[in-house]
């Protein structure tokens, strides 16, 4: 199988998930399947090897499981970014969109030094609201954002152009069409 | 400098949090040291290598950042082990102890099957409380759990007496005395 049929075969659709009409990407099935997760992380890693990456900032909280698994690979740092009140440090923080309202994320002050090459990772990439308060957040404390890499992206969503527009390059494994 | 040296080095302690008297022992700075990071997660591995582990478990949060690397360095699938109400199908759900109260946590139902051998993994163990759950919850889907690991063990506060009464072998990376 290629990669993308490998990928997509190993996504559980729920439909009508968190609400009618939505199909929902699960990839709990893809994580559990050791080929599959071998297979998506070695995928997001691979056009940083002989590059230096010095931290992977990995969004609370299934891509804390995919940035711990790059972060490793890449010998490089991992930054958690938390929903507000979680870290237990200085913070700084910023409001991001949700489909109905703004919540907040945050990330610890001394997370990241100016000038550091980071790459942001997430499982997937939609209306892109909580990725774009991730950049700002990194952007504000004066990272270098290499790449913002997700498994799924589902384009029609508009994440992926949010971004592009930030001047962040985008790596996405798959796409799903709709919401 | 030793393994327990440079993991101790890494580690943030924050007096007084989250209240009066009690010493926060913060992975996050041993995070985001590429060498602590990378070091930790390869000596959490090692025991395993040449042998068969199925699947890596790790509870959300900070667990899901080490277990993710732990998982895909072992070419494992990896089970995420949530708060209740933040898994999108069936699921297995108990309650565990909390330092004041209880909560419940769960797992999708199909994550693990029986016979599989398992690692459990989380950042520290402290009580037990959370740990003893997600043993309970993964020995009644019929896991083989192998080990549980853990970066930081807090011995006195009794949770690696916990897991290991209930026959899990339990290895640790670095022990801090009080709490």
């Amino acid at each position: 199988m290629t990669l993308t049929e490998e990928l997509i075969a190993a996504i559980r659709n729920i439909p009508d998930y968190p609400k009618p009409g939505i199909m929902f990407r699960d990839i709990t099935t893809l994580l559990g399947n050791p080929r599959a997760f071998r297979r998506s992380v070695d995928e997001l890693v691979h056009p940083f090897a002989g590059t230096k990456i010095e931290k992977v900032a990995g969004m609370e909280a299934r891509g804390f499981i995919i940035g711990g698994a790059v972060a490793h690979q890449l010998s490089a740092g991992f930054v958690p970014i938390r929903k507000k009140g979680k870290l237990p440090h200085d913070t700084v923080r910023i409001a991001y969109s949700l489909e109905y309202g703004v919540d907040e994320m945050e990330m610890h002050r001394d997370a990241v030094q100016p000038g550091e090459k980071v790459i942001l990772v997430d499982d997937l990439i939609a209306t892109g609201g909580t990725a774009e308060g991730a950049v700002k957040l990194l952007k504000q404390m004066g990272a270098e954002i290499v790449a913002a890499c997700f498994i799924i992206d589902l384009p029609a969503l508009g994440g992926r152009k949010k971004l592009e527009a930030l001047g962040v390059d985008v790596r996405t494994l798959v796409e799903f069409d709709g919401h």
